[in-house]
């Protein structure tokens, strides 16, 4: 077959490395991650020796007068981010500017310039994958983004290449580490949201505007990357539902917990039989001894359900310098192996030959090109739990239940749990129930006289 | 760069995929696991497309005439294993048949005649890793291994692919479902060791001679493995403590439920700044909110500790047909797109052209050959928790703290928990000492006229 001298002609090649060129990065950005990054590929001991093929070019930044943590060659630095992703000595981009523009334009180029991509960037990805991908995979290119959900977390990789035999029948996780972050210490230390919001922008666990955490956006953006991969088809982002955390009272937390609950915001994708598909975020009830109820604090885990596997879970940091720089230099050496692993191209007799991919692994390139079809949220099935103030009168819950069962929504507890001024303070959690009827019968409920008002509606795992 | 010309000769050949030949696979052993494989790789709806070039041309078993759960072609089945291995067609042997011998002589058999290997088989890896190892480099292929450690979970790919830039400092896993299960088991249930065990054993959770798993061996075997990956060197697997938890009681577990512990079997893997590499087996006390202590049943985890990254956990279905033929389906899909990736060889143009791996991937094939320092367990520090009898007499706590002084071992905590008959009993909790200091102090102990005896000894995490 062969094979006897190929290997040998590998081990010739692999030995001659000396000789042989570095595989050459730019990286744009050289903020936190940037710098993690780099501090990372430059301090090799002890690392895989593969490290040693890289060598770091050019670093592309807005102000290259600016004092830097880490010590580049002079004449590295760059304010022209388009030179360097146009440099045609460069193989690999890594773009670490975040943002939608430059950052899609100067990825679209670097593409079009035949480079890998690297990226953290999950809003640019998940707005405008359909168009790099495309791009990509015409251009014969890899673009990797390990880092742009779960941190440090090898989560994508391992839905693409470790996970893809099974069908996946649900992703869940909780990928934004702000939220988490502001949840848990709303349950432990009972604060409110708005304290405990002040406290992370104080600690850098939140940004100066929360907005993008705060309200799921940045959750709905990784599902949409990871609902892709591990649903085989892409996903347009605003398709999906989002729901943030500033609803979450300490109220509720409290009486989720005597429910034997806690609330974290989920990012769920889930497909049931051939049905489309639901992605979705939203803050939710998780039972207690559920997976993912004890990942607390700032760290992100992601949960996937699949046949024949079950239930495996990737828990870690997701989120800070070293574990997004894990997550990048690691797709950089998974370029950097797979242009190692690569035979000599038709140049290779030339004095600057080098090794090129010249065919890309189907389990590494973004293979899907169609749509995934999303469910409208009024047709998913979903347990709730609602919180009612209502008047106090006799005959309330009768009401409740009535306009619930009218509606064919079946109740699983109300509880009367107290008094909140002159007003009943009410919880119900209902069995499984479609989205669409549930809003029908709230709807109605809205009408009633001695309802007052709906403070809380949350979904139940 | 050329890019612009060779991804439209990837296309184009894709594209031709139909009048290319299927990646042929030799399956070796058609038990729980052959089967389960077998069925995933024929059930290819809503799974990766890549599982269509896989064909399954022949399947080695003790017995053809035995019937099967899965239905092949006439003639698929074969007692003769040798000629599957050896058969020129074959792309990729799957070694499912486990155990040392044939297995061992079949995989290099396999590797000599230039196939890939896929096994599920952690004893023959752990003893025979070298060899193995070494013939498939030689020999220019892949020896894939996910399924020989944690089931179904992805550990064995992320830690080659997606950790490898991290400077690893520890590997801790539980990595053996039987023992879980009876640990937990004797923990939720208050029921001993034997009851569990008889139990676990009737519901084909261990099996009817559970040595290999009750002893540790098993854990052995595997952290032996992840050792080797994570830390770039081989390892010696009969230079592996291994302590199983034939020894642990209830009365351990209660205590140790008192004081803030679960017990796990941990196996673990450890490096501190360079010094020798700590690799062990032994029932352990787990702080309760640590990330293993909750991991409970036939469940398995991995937590890997590294810088930059920090700790990220794996976990999952540790065993069973659905998950350990997921992880060796996914090795073979791996495979396989490695092989479509690669270019054309010589004969490309000839009437049985197939692609080939050309040059193996530094970060997919086994890099290392140097076998790593294993630090003798007398060096290695750790917490220790041990249970003494002794005689009812004043003053024996103040013996035990003088001998324990004597050593060097600095006592966390000393609580007298009640009597066993005449014996009272007390519970010894010490702080960071060296192996080899506690060892010489519990010599001395054991000479005290005052103690009866010391029925339990346990580490703490």
């Amino acid at each position: 077959m062969g094979w006897a001298i190929l290997p040998a002609l590998c081990v010739l090649w692999l030995l001659t490395g000396a000789a042989f060129v570095g595989v050459k990065l730019g990286i744009l950005g050289l903020g936190t991650v940037g710098t993690g990054t780099v501090q990372l590929l430059l301090d090799r001991t002890e690392r895989h020796p593969l490290l040693q093929e890289i060598e770091i070019l050019r670093v592309g930044v807005k102000s290259v007068e600016k004092p830097r943590d880490v010590q580049l060659p002079s004449g590295t630095l760059s304010s022209d981010l388009t030179s360097i992703v146009t440099d045609p000595k460069i193989d690999i981009v890594v773009e670490l500017i975040g943002g939608l523009e430059p950052a899609r334009s100067l990825i679209l180029q670097a593409i079009d310039c035949g480079k890998h991509v690297v990226t953290a960037n999950k809003a640019v990805i998940s707005r405008f994958g359909d168009e790099i991908l495309n791009a990509a995979n015409k251009a014969g290119v890899y673009v990797m983004l390990e880092a742009a959900v779960g941190g440090g977390i090898p989560v994508v990789q391992p839905l693409k290449q470790s996970l893809s035999v099974n069908r996946i029948q649900a992703v869940t996780g909780i990928v934004n580490g702000t939220t988490n972050y502001i949840l848990t210490k709303m349950q432990t230390q009972g604060s409110s949201f708005d304290d405990v919001l002040s406290d992370a922008q104080r600690l850098g666990y939140a940004e100066a505007d929360p907005t993008a955490d705060v309200d799921g956006w940045d959750a709905a953006d990784k599902i949409s990357i990871l609902a892709a991969i591990a649903f085989g088809g892409r996903i347009k982002r605003d398709e999906v539902y989002c729901e943030g955390i500033r609803q979450v009272s300490q109220t509720d937390i409290t009486y989720a917990e005597k429910l034997g609950f806690t609330i974290k915001l989920l990012a769920i994708a889930k497909r049931e039989e051939s049905s489309p598909l639901a992605v979705k975020v939203h803050p939710t009830l998780v039972p207690i001894d559920h997976p993912l109820a004890s990942v607390s604090g700032v760290y992100n885990a992601v949960l996937v359900e699949g046949e024949p596997l079950g239930q495996v879970m990737f828990s870690g940091p997701g989120a800070g310098a070293g574990a997004t720089s894990s997550a990048v230099s690691s797709d950089i050496l998974n370029l950097v192996a797979r242009i190692k692993s690569s035979p000599f191209n038709e140049k290779a007799n030339g004095k600057n030959a080098k090794p090129q991919i010249t065919c890309l692994d189907p389990l590494l390139a973004s293979a899907h090109q169609d749509y995934c079809q999303i469910a409208p949220m009024s047709e998913l099935v979903t347990r709730f739990y609602a919180r009612f103030l209502t008047k106090d009168q006799s005959g309330v819950i009768g009401k409740l239940g009535t306009s619930f069962g009218n509606h064919g929504v079946s109740l699983e507890s109300v509880v009367q749990t107290g008094f909140q001024q002159d007003l009943a303070e009410i919880v119900v959690v209902t069995h499984d129930v479609k989205e669409g009827n549930f809003e029908q019968a709230l709807k109605e409920i809205r009408t009633l006289e001695a309802v007052d008002s709906i403070p809380s509606l949350l979904r139940v795992l």
